[in-house]
């Protein structure tokens, strides 16, 4: 089932640089691995911005919450999530 | 180029159900036709709400302005619409 | 999967009383048979609002979008719905 | 007597872990006693939030208080309190 | 036990004078009936608004509920409802 | 004259405990000091908040604001802060 | 003693011409009567916007609150109001 | 001087389409006439949105309050005005 | 021309008491080197909030853009900035 | 093609200044770069705030993206975006 997720994220400016800089590389990995899974479907960034928009194919919610609990940077987001479903006008059916 | 656009529709309750029933048939089929020109490239219904949450494939700002305010429910609709970009994590290239 | 629901009711103080008392028998025999079900698992008044605290059990977030949308009261609601899942610290499970 | 409580929980990044995991074991602890006093009656974690949806079942508005405010973790939260009663069209009384 | 309720009322200018006396007079009525009880404990106009803050003293949120519910006003009212208790500081019993 | 005064209070978690426990007795001591002399007529904890709903009865805006701005907590606090006067209902002179 | 009040008004674009100009006369003369009596010590038009800065000079949060909602416009307002008292740097004592 | 307004325009949907088309009709005229005479300095529509982001260049808060009242649409936007200057780091003054 | 300006203090309270004396000593100096040239026309402070009410009266957005950020206090302050006029009611110019 | 940023600068009053005066001095350079080659189109400094309105005229969302993130002091800043099209009413196409 797909989700919608939006990610605002808020590194503190004064943050250690090496610090940082883990962080992202260690965000990156999960998120490439869950990309190739096919779990991470989308991910767009918004410009202008340090955010997101994202859309998830999981089994359950609890696979969304295990999910986004354990990336590197959740402790810096803000999250906004929707569970999301096949809009009737659709004439496929990829976006189930 | 890509974009967000999330949109919220409230039909005044009171409408003529014949009137309703002709200006959605007519948004279907405009949706229907930009989603085979692979313009209105996702739409996936917010689940409990009579909203969804679009990716627009578009030429210009301009045309996505051209695009919505033809849109037959648009004078219904509450928009919010994002300029999207590909994210610098991502593998692939179909989200650019 | 569970969901949380909130609605909140506008009914135009307007309305025609006839009216008002058929979508409001509708909506309650609408709810009970969800209820008996075991759909539509619970729900609380909000004490002084018209508006009421609810958890849905489904199948998919497509099944609570079309059990929602087809509420005689769904043009009159203002909703927001959140996936649950279990909490990490729970010793039972019956709030999975 | 029932109330919701919606929990929003921000620990902040830098805290110390040993401290962190304490605080949350000591939180864990005095859950899982009230709720098997039946008083903590359901808790939901909010998928994907660092948040939970809970209901209180208790004796007054002072309880409540003084149990919500004993919390490990009330300094890190934002609450949002309501009480709630029978919903009217409810076949069962055990959401009274 | 106490609630805080503060009720901002809207009537449609519009409104035909006589159903608007009409419905204030049957408002006046049950609040006065209220107050003598000893149930609508406090009430306070706020200054520039037509609105009040109110105190109520209730046996249970059910009460509270259906007698907001009922106020000939209150399909004109948005309401904040909040329990209340005892100041921990307070050095009399009023307040309780 | 009546105001109606809303304080919600946020002490930093990492405060000192010895100065958070003299700012809290200077501010009891200076709450209860008003009380008794009639001033702070009310004060109501929110249950399950760190914020109280109180009525002061003053000699004018200058009054309450200086004694306002002198509490202890001053720093710590967000005001919401309301002229109150007669309900035109109200059938005692009390909330006057 | 003073008050800061800042009035919107929203007329219905359809309201007839005819009994919006008489509601707009009776205002001004309401307001002018104010005026010269020093009660309606100011008004400053916000540009652009069918709003208003005002501040008033009262005996009571009473004689403010009975001012204000007899104004012929009130049903059309949103109001803010808020109490003012005298800077502690300020070298005049007009603004008191 | 320079002010930076935005206006976003809400048509009943019910409205004769004679008088939008007047309405409509009536507002380019007046806008074109000023945007010749240098007043109207710059329009953007937001795209997607029925909306703009202007630049004018008047002389007064005044003249801006005037020219702003009379435009035919005024009655259906709802406006944001900000007073502008010359930016300290911009290289030319044509933005002052 | 006059602007209505609204400013809100939030020190730290951790700050140094020294450091704090010192700005707020020469923010009283500025101000009133302002308010005896007539230009920081008006100042209330709001009852219970360390909040004030301001009128400026300046030559052009320029010079109060240069007052403003040059306030000792500006670090620590949240401005609400709107240009005013004359209300076409007024019976008097001082409040052009 | 055109896009609004609107910028609001929050720097750390306790901000070293020389960490803060080398940040505003690289953010000058770059603005003016980015100025002299016609992408930083329009900038205004919003009277009385630490905030500015731009015009950007980019090739893509891309291009505006990695240009903002880019901006010295970003990771102080909070940015709203919107895509801009030509108004149809415009009679020149400056500000397509």
């Amino acid at each position: 089932m797909l989700f919608y997720v939006e990610m605002k994220v808020k590194l503190p400016p004064e943050m250690d640089p090496d610090k940082a800089a883990q962080i992202k590389a260690d965000e990156k990995a999960m998120f490439q691995k869950l990309q190739k899974e096919g779990i991470w479907r989308h991910i767009w960034r918004v410009a202008g911005q340090y955010a997101n928009v994202s859309i998830f194919d999981v089994q359950s919610p609890q696979q969304l919450n295990d999910l986004l609990m354990q990336l590197p940077l959740f402790p810096y987001m803000t999250l906004d999530v929707r569970a999301l479903c096949r809009h009737p006008s659709s004439i496929w059916d990829d976006d189930r």
